[in-house]
C-alpha cells in the first residue's frame, strides 16, 4: 500500500487529496486559499470533520510546509516518508505531453515554454511542483495535463481554418482541456455499461463553471468544445464561449477597450452572467427564473440550447452515439439543465426518464430502459485520476 | 406582364438581371466591373450571346446610366418606362426588416444607420439604390435583405452570451445572411418534395466562396451559421469562421498587428487559402488533393468536418430533419464535398446515392429512395426572390 497527494495549484490556492494506493481511499482532503494575501485560509479534513484555520501564508512553499505539518501532527501521516509520490495537475501539456510524465528539470523547462499558451496556469503550476521540490526532494512527481487525453484529436478537428503557419510557427490548434475529467467518466461509463470502452462512442458533458463537451470515440478523445484556451465553445458561467471573431474589434471600439479588455469581458462577465445580468451560478439563475426573471430564463435557454447543439454535432461526427455523460457541478446536480439538454434528441435515439433524471451528485443511468443511447450521471473525479498516474509512472 | 430589374451594387460592381414577371423568365443579365477604375469591364447577355465592353466608368451613376442605354439601344427594351420596378439587394437589415421593403429616404436612412453593422456592404448598396433614383425615380424601387429571412431566429439562437448591454446597446447579436437564398431553396425543396413547407424541417446548406448554414423549421429560420457578420460558422474559401475568440489578442500579440489588422487575416487569408496555403477555390484544391497534396486534403477535411458537425448540430436543434439541401457554386457543383459532408450520417437517417451525387448544377435528389432523410441539390436563385419582392411589393 502507498500513499499519494494529488495536487491542483493555482496562484493563490492549492486543492490537496491523499490517498492511499491502489485501493483509492482518500485519506483527507482540503484546500489552502488567498495564500500571499492576507487571511489565508487552510481548510483539511481530519477523522471526517473539516477543519479551518485562519492564518498568514506568505508563498507557496510555506503552504506545503504546512500543508505537510499538519499532516502528521494530526496523525493523518507518521513520517514524510509515508508520501510515495506526488501528482501535480498542469494545465498545459501543448503538444509535447500526451500523457502525464515523470517530472524532472527538463520536463519543468517545457512547461515555463508552454506557459505562453496558458499564462495564467502554468506558472501557477509550477509553482506548486517547486513548492513540493523543497520539501519533498527524493519523492517521486508527476505531472498530469488538463490537455494530454485531447492529443488524439485529428488534424482536421484540431486545426483552425487560418493560414497554416500559425500552427506551425505558434502552436495555435484546438488543444481542449478537462482532459482528465472526460477521461475518468469515460472510463466510468464503460464500467457501468458493462461494455469495453474500445467500442463506445461517448459525449461527455463536463458543465460546471467552466463546461466542455468531448467526442470520444473508442477511449479516444476525437473532438471537443474548447479551444485554443478554455474561452471557446459552449456559455460558461462568465464566458462567452464561441462567438462571431469579428466581434473583438467592433466590441473594443464600441467600448474603447482593448484588446485585452475586451477578453477579460469575454472571460469574467460574459456567459451566464452576461445573460442573466445578475450571476454566473446556475442556482441562483434557476430559482430565479422559477420566480418569473425572463432573463434568467433566457440564460437557462442560451446555455442549453448551446450543449444540446454540440451533442447532435458529435453524435454526427461518430456517426452515433452510445452514452450521453453529464458530471460536474451542473452535469452532476442539475435536473433542470439535463432536461433542456437532453429534449428533442428522439431523433437519434435518446429516451430519458424525468424520475430518473432527478438525481443529485451520484451515478445513475437517467435514460429509459428501452432507448437505443443510455444517458449517465457521473460524478467526475480528477483527483483519483492523477493518484492513479503517480501509481502508474512512479 | 411586367419587366423587372433585380440589382446587387458592390463598391465597385453592378450586377444586374432583367426578368418578365411573373413567369420569372430572364430576359437579360450581366455584370459591371471596376466602376470608379480603370478599365471598366461591362458583360451583357444579347439574345443570348455575352457581349463585354471596355472603358471607363467612374461611378455608378454613369454605369446605371450605360446599363440602360444599353438595354434600349440593343432593343432588349424600348423604352425605360417598360421597366415596373428596381429590386436591390440590401446586405444588412438589422432588427428593422424582416422583410423586403419599398425604398423611400425613410428606409434609405435606415440603411445608412445600419451600416454601422455592415460597413462593407450598406453603403455600396445604397449607392446603387441612389443611381437607379437618379436615373429612373418615378420607378418602385424594392429592397431585399440578406438577413431579413434569419429574423424569425428566437432569441435563444441569436443572442450571444455576452454582457446582454452589448445587445440592447449595440445591437450585437446573431444576424445571419445569405438569407434570400435560404429561403428560395427552403421554398423550392417544399415543391420539389411535395410537401407542405410548414410541415418540413430543413437544413439548407449554401457552399461558395462564402458558405452558411440554416435550420429552416415549418419555412422559418430558426438558426444559422453565420453570426454579427459573415465571417461566423463553417470554413470558407478565405473566411475562418468560428475560432477561439482568445486568438485574436493572441495573434495581435504575436504578429505584432491591430485587431483589425487580425481580422483582415480572418476575413482574406484563412478559411480554405490559409489550411491548404495555396487557394481559396475548391475546385483548385479538389485536383491537388487528387495529385496527392495533403495541405489541400487537410482544407477538404476541415472544410467538410465543420459542415458535417453542423448538420447534425441543427438536426439537433430541431429534433431530426426532412431534407438535406445542397445550394450554391460548391454545394451545387461538387460531388466530393457532398460525399464528404455526408458521409456517416446513417444514424440520423441519411442515406445518399454515389451515382445520384454526380450531379452538377441542377436540381435533383441524391438519397436513395429508402432514405428518410432527402438530400437534394437546388441551384440557388436570389434574383428570381428579388423580382418576386419586387413584384408583390411593388
Amino acid at each position: 500500500m502507498t500513499k499519494v497527494i494529488a495536487i491542483n495549484a493555482g496562484s493563490s490556492s492549492l486543492k490537496f487529496q491523499l490517498f492511499d494506493m491502489p485501493e483509492e481511499t482518500v485519506i483527507t482532503k482540503g484546500i489552502i486559499e488567498r495564500i500571499g494575501l492576507d487571511n489565508a485560509v487552510f481548510t483539511i479534513t481530519v477523522d471526517g470533520e473539516k477543519q479551518k484555520d485562519i492564518t498568514d501564508i506568505p508563498n507557496h512553499d510555506v503552504a506545503v510546509q504546512m500543508l505537510l505539518s499538519k499532516l502528521t501532527s494530526t496523525g493523518i501521516i507518521q513520517s514524510l516518508n509515508e508520501i510515495d509520490g506526488v501528482g501535480h495537475r498542469v494545465v498545459h501539456g501543448g503538444e509535447v505531453f500526451n500523457d502525464s510524465v515523470v517530472i524532472t528539470e527538463e520536463t519543468i523547462a517545457k512547461f515555463e515554454e508552454l506557459s505562453d499558451l496558458a499564462p495564467l496556469h502554468n506558472p501557477a503550476n509550477i509553482t506548486g511542483i517547486r513548492a513540493f521540490q523543497n520539501v519533498l526532494p527524493n519523492t517521486p512527481a508527476i505531472a498530469v495535463f488538463d490537455t494530454a487525453f485531447h492529443q488524439t484529436m485529428p488534424e482536421s478537428s484540431f486545426l483552425y481554418s487560418l493560414p497554416y503557419e500559425y500552427y506551425k510557427e505558434y502552436g495555435i490548434r484546438k488543444y481542449g482541456f478537462h482532459g482528465t475529467s472526460h477521461k475518468y467518466v469515460s472510463q466510468r461509463a464503460a464500467e457501468m455499461l458493462g461494455r469495453p470502452l474500445e467500442q463506445l462512442r461517448l459525449i461527455s458533458c463536463h458543465l460546471g463553471n467552466g463546461a466542455s463537451i468531448a467526442a470520444i470515440e473508442g477511449g479516444r478523445s476525437i473532438d471537443t468544445s474548447m479551444g485554443f484556451t478554455p474561452l471557446a465553445g459552449v456559455t460558461m458561467g462568465t464566458r462567452s464561449g464561441n462567438i462571431d471573431p469579428a466581434l473583438i474589434p467592433f466590441i473594443m471600439e464600441k467600448t474603447d477597450k482593448s484588446a485585452e479588455g475586451v477578453l477579460d469581458v469575454l472571460n469574467k462577465q460574459s456567459g451566464m452572467l452576461g445573460v442573466s445580468g445578475f450571476s454566473s451560478d446556475l442556482r441562483d439563475i434557476e430559482i430565479q427564473s422559477a420566480e418569473g426573471n425572463e432573463r434568467a430564463r433566457l440564460a437557462l435557454d442560451v446555455f442549453s440550447n448551446r450543449i444540446h447543439k454540440y451533442i447532435g454535432s458529435y453524435a454526427a461526427r461518430m456517426n452515433g452515439v452510445d452514452a450521453i455523460i453529464f458530471t460536474a457541478g451542473i452535469g452532476e446536480n442539475s435536473e433542470t439543465i439535463r432536461a433542456e439538454v437532453l429534449n428533442g434528441l428522439e431523433f437519434m435515439g435518446v429516451y430519458w426518464d424525468p424520475t430518473l433524471n432527478k438525481t443529485r451528485g451520484e451515478e445513475a443511468f437517467i435514460n429509459y430502459p428501452h432507448s437505443p443511447v443510455k444517458v449517465v450521471v457521473i460524478p467526475t473525479d480528477e483527483e483519483v485520476m492523477i493518484a492513479r498516474d503517480v501509481t502508474r509512472l512512479s
